[in-house]
């Protein structure tokens, strides 16, 4: 089985605690051989952990050398669209992190970009992989004329929280800070079980003074089915998360391990999604597989829901005039 | 104790199952000296019910007797208006049900001629009497910070509910049909306790067959507080209210027959609010108490909030463009 040999840029806690846990269990499709960040220190204490690839002093030296087919990047957001504009001129595959870009309008050149190249654009958003999300999407039928979709997420990240302390976090460059950081992940999610959003309604707040840019939001939005959806989510407040599709006479709840509808309850296999978003991006790229999970203009919908969010202001959005 | 002598007009089922047990309490204030009814039928019934007062066949008649100080009206909605008009014209004081009426704009005119007339304009809002509600107000301190408040609030009538049944229900002339008939009762337990709404943004539809007019709402709303609200309703969906308040790091939620911050437990008295809004009437009327919990203002800042959930259609609708 042909290897792909990978080149990991950005050695921050996406790719240590995130990507490589994966690629460990990957390497019969996966070979990293090549680092670099910009943080010499990281990039070495990375490279140890990982087997001791080459470590490159510069991105641009990582690209040119031909040890590397694929980058994986793990980056402060507002590098995602140039380092992938460089990637591809150097004819190197790519995944990178989620979301998309700092904002739609720059997101939307790599959803340009991907269809000029024959390179592969991979978007690496791990909640397309999560299979309870999947076995909701499943079940849905289940639930009588599905009606109203509420997901009140509770994040809580306290002032030692690590990626609360990422500096690129603290001042973010990228629309809505956490909201859409964290967020793309949630949208994803709903997006899979209930298709498009039609338009969305927010508020935004900054509640916590230890993070950094808006950390609380508040919405309604409607689903191109009709089924109408509540989305509130804070990352500084603590809480149990509740997720919650009520239809005519029945309701389904996602609860830590399981789904309850009424009295029924069905239990599936947690995964975190990484491990299956590398299969997925070997797939498409060595077996051409479509790419329909790492796609950049899905995950460019996922971030429009964002934008929409932080300028809305409680008016209504419609997400087709912003992609 | 000097006795209000109440005329009750309209024998429907407000009448009978909401103010009647409450008068029947209160004998050493009011007494019921006469009824009418459009239904000759549902007046006789009523005045055997209470005792057999005088029945009138007509409204007018009942205003130009000597034997009534004040009416009590619970009317189709769309007649409160003209019906409260009449009453001030021939010199009698008015409780009667809420909404004030079908819409702000005619509700305006009784805001209007409660400033120009001496006799009393009480609009009854019995929720505004509910215990629960003050000490929830009361207990808001305790929750550090307040920044969310939720309220899902499942109502489920079914085909055989007397409301459902209601001919006017079925062909609703007030805004919003349920959402502003049930409503209005929801938005003055928030305003009590969180003061005024700025704005909404919401979205209604018509779920359920059976059910006259819209029976669905979810919204978005900021409190002049700055606290961020949720609430959605349906008339039609059976199930179990949530009632929560956020704040930083504690939480309220009201159960069935207690509050919740965190651990402890608030125990309260439950009221309908029926009985204390009468004493209240008779305290503003007999006693000159100022008319606030009973005031036409309150009560169309209460429908204000459904008349701008009807119209916004995700949009925001600033509260103070109506009132």
């Amino acid at each position: 089985m042909k290897k792909l040999r990978l080149g990991i840029v950005g050695c921050g806690i996406a790719a240590r605690d995130l990507h490589y846990p994966a690629l460990k269990e990957l390497t019969d499709k996966f070979e990293i051989t090549a680092v670099t960040s910009r943080t010499k220190e990281h990039a070495e204490n990375f490279a140890k952990l990982v087997g001791n690839p080459i470590i490159f002093d510069s991105y641009e030296e990582l690209l040119s050398s031909d040890i590397v087919d694929a980058v994986d990047l793990t980056l402060p957001i507002q590098l995602n669209v140039p380092f992938i504009e460089k990637a591809i001129k150097k004819g190197k595959h790519v995944i990178c992190e989620k979301p998309i870009s700092t904002d739609v309008e720059t997101g939307k050149k790599i959803v340009e970009l991907s269809k000029q190249t024959d390179k592969v654009i991979y978007i690496a958003e791990n909640w397309r992989h999560i299979k309870k999300f999947y076995l909701v999407k499943k079940l849905l039928d289940r639930v009588n004329n599905p009606v109203y979709f509420r997901w009140n997420i509770w994040v809580g990240m306290d002032e030692e929280n690590k990626y609360a302390n990422t500096k690129w976090r603290q001042e973010p460059k990228h629309v809505g800070g956490f909201l859409s950081d964290g967020g793309v992940h949630h949208v994803a999610a709903m997006r899979l079980i209930f298709g498009e959003i039609k338009w969305v309604s927010a508020f935004i707040k900054k509640v916590i003074d230890y993070l950094g840019g808006p950390d609380f939001l508040t919405s309604i939005f409607e689903f191109e089915n009709g089924v109408l959806g509540n989305y509130t989510v804070s990352y500084g407040i603590n809480g149990q998360d509740e997720f919650e599709i009520v239809g005519k006479d029945k309701r389904l709840k996602l609860v830590e391990n399981k789904i309850i509808i009424d009295n029924e309850e069905f239990e599936f296999e947690e995964n975190m999604g990484y491990k299956e978003e590398f299969e997925d991006f070997y797939e498409v790229v060595v077996n051409n597989k479509e790419n329909e999970l790492g796609s950049p203009l899905e995950a460019l919908k996922d971030l429009a829901f964002f934008e929409a969010a932080v300028y809305s202001k409680g008016n209504r959005v419609d997400l087709k005039t912003l992609l």
